[in-house]
């Protein structure tokens, strides 16, 4: 496989793995006398004989990955499972599953015992393409989402391609969201290089291969030079401004990768409209991205532009200048700019929701 | 002052500064427009023009420290309060209080938008001699304690020796506990100076001085060279396993650097019963430890041995070698023992409440 990955981050450095299946990968696990599970239980049901039947149930433990369970009062129950199963400072956390259960899974690791050691099982493409590197979790509290966390990678990161075989389509889509990010922030070759490759591809293995290994070679980049998000990082933000707020206001009917799609074209659409960027650069790029989120950009077309202006508007990473976003003057020249709410992000957003988005 | 310390921690180097008065210290806070405050509710009260008329309703919230409040699920609404109150990535949470303070402090800064600045102004001995630097927190979840936590240092520690005049005698003997640990673990002439100055000490300031300034260039070396207590900062630990124990079965009766103090002794005693440290090593530490204890030994020679020993076993830090004690071969060469609990520990434990306390 096209792995063998090693990252640095401040803590450690931590590799990612190829195996030929989730059974694979778990045999391999460090410690296993010492290893708790942390497992989504839509995989327990999937995979009864590499999962249920495999794993111990004195040190597993089982949830939905719901936006509702990476709450950091949901998380309480967790916390003390773990600690009364056992679970201690010299142990192993073992997390199997996607974005949710990486969330969860990190924060409980860096908060118990001030830390211990874990492995993650990414089992979504979003997540083996993406979120398995980068150290950083996210929890939701109150009315508040994602505002808690940490940066904390785990120590080793086991990828087994052949579990996205079960991923609805949608779900592949989102993944893709982020590669085609990835592939836009690095250059017009390796943009067109994926795009053609995308022209007819249907889930195959191979091609998925091919772009996890690729994405995450390019996200290896921005991590390692500025792991905790202080400056070239923010880069990786691109269309996510935007995509958040459209997650938000379509109370998450938009799935994450397919809302940062629609937001780096909302993004482009900006930049295009402030003259950072040609209209033949947005159009080409359009084109490329439609397949990816469409027919969601109709759910989106019928939100309210108020209603994603104030979500906006409420982005964690805005500061006292504005509403952050990345805009782009092109392939692989991404720029963060703070746009004023009402004067500049504002005429944007109604233009490309009314006008644009319609006529897709 | 005889402070102006700088640490070395992983995320960042800080500093520890004297300065006259609370109010001078709150002076100097970075950032102050975007600072919020964390405050022990009994300083408020004790210090209304310091405190409650000077820092701003809008970005301060006020807390009982008590082992309640140092819970997860209690931390939530405090988090919820600074999210509220806008405190941002970019901000500054000031931390005033002790220990419990700065643990809740020390948390949320850890774990607020993936950790944001924070500094600190410790108002009791304990954490102005000991906690203050060396960036752990310990927060309790459902019925387990300190189980939670984070290593984060503060970015600035600001101290004001002057507010430790409003403190009980209790709360500088606590203080002293730490102080005696930290001096037992360098050399005999550590020891034997701390020992003649404390002969007549009453809480003069001069003293204190000096001694909170010594005690932190001795932890300093210890949390310098091994943050995250893999090693060497274990033997900071002294007298705490058995401390921790005293503390829990006398319901938290005993503060905790008096207990630090009789688990000190206990510790010597142990020490001493398997051959490793002589009975006249043991007798002269003691006759310097009871002034800093007395009368919650009496407390503690009511307690259950068996309820002791039943919290020694559970202790956060016990491998599956046995109960993980420091013991000591004399000043400054502690050593890490993990101890059989009914073949070692209990015979020393149980003559050392039944027959040492009980003839102090």
């Amino acid at each position: 496989m096209p792995l063998g990955l090693t990252i640095q981050s401040r803590s450690h450095s931590y590799t990612v793995e190829g195996f030929p299946s989730l059974g694979a990968a778990l045999e391999t696990i460090s410690q296993p006398e010492r290893a708790h599970y942390l497992v989504d239980r839509n995989l327990m049901e999937l995979y009864p004989s590499e999962l249920a039947s495999v794993l111990p149930e004195t040190r597993t433990v089982v949830l939905d990955a719901t936006e509702e369970q990476k709450s950091y009062d949901a998380i309480a129950p967790v916390f003390l499972q773990f600690i009364e199963k056992g679970l201690k400072r010299d142990g192993n956390l073992v997390v199997v599953g996607g974005g949710v259960m990486q969330d969860i899974g990190c924060f409980i690791a860096t908060t118990l015992a001030r830390g211990i050691h874990w492995e993650l099982i990414p089992t979504t493409l979003l997540s083996q393409a993406d979120s398995c590197i980068g150290s950083k979790s996210s929890i939701n509290i109150g009315a508040f989402k994602n505002q808690i966390g940490s940066f904390y990678a785990p120590h080793r990161v086991l990828m087994a391609h052949a579990v996205l075989g079960t991923l609805p389509w949608d779900q592949i889509r989102s993944g893709m969201g982020e590669i085609l990010k990835l592939a836009l922030l690095t250059s017009p070759s390796e943009f067109q290089e994926l795009s053609s490759d995308l022209a007819g591809f249907a889930g195959e293995t191979p091609m998925i291969e091919k772009w996890v290994s690729r994405a995450l070679g390019i996200k290896k980049k921005f991590i390692e030079e500025d792991e905790f998000d202080r400056g070239r990082r923010n880069l990786l933000n691109y269309g996510h401004t935007f995509g958040h707020a459209f997650e938000s206001a379509t109370q998450y009917g938009i799935p994450h990768g397919i809302a940062v799609s629609l937001g780096m074209l909302a993004a482009t659409f900006t930049s295009a409209s402030m003259g950072m960027v040609s209209w033949e650069h947005y159009h080409g790029v359009k084109e490329k991205l439609v397949p990816w989120f469409t027919p969601y950009h109709r759910m989106l077309s019928r939100a309210s532009g108020e209603v994603i202006l104030q979500a906006m508007l409420h982005d964690k990473k805005n500061s006292s200048a504005g509403v952050t976003c990345i805009l782009t003057r092109g392939f692989g020249t991404m720029e963060k700019r703070p746009l004023d709410a009402e004067k500049e992000l504002k005429p944007c957003l109604d233009a490309f929701l009314s006008s644009e988005l319609a006529n897709i």
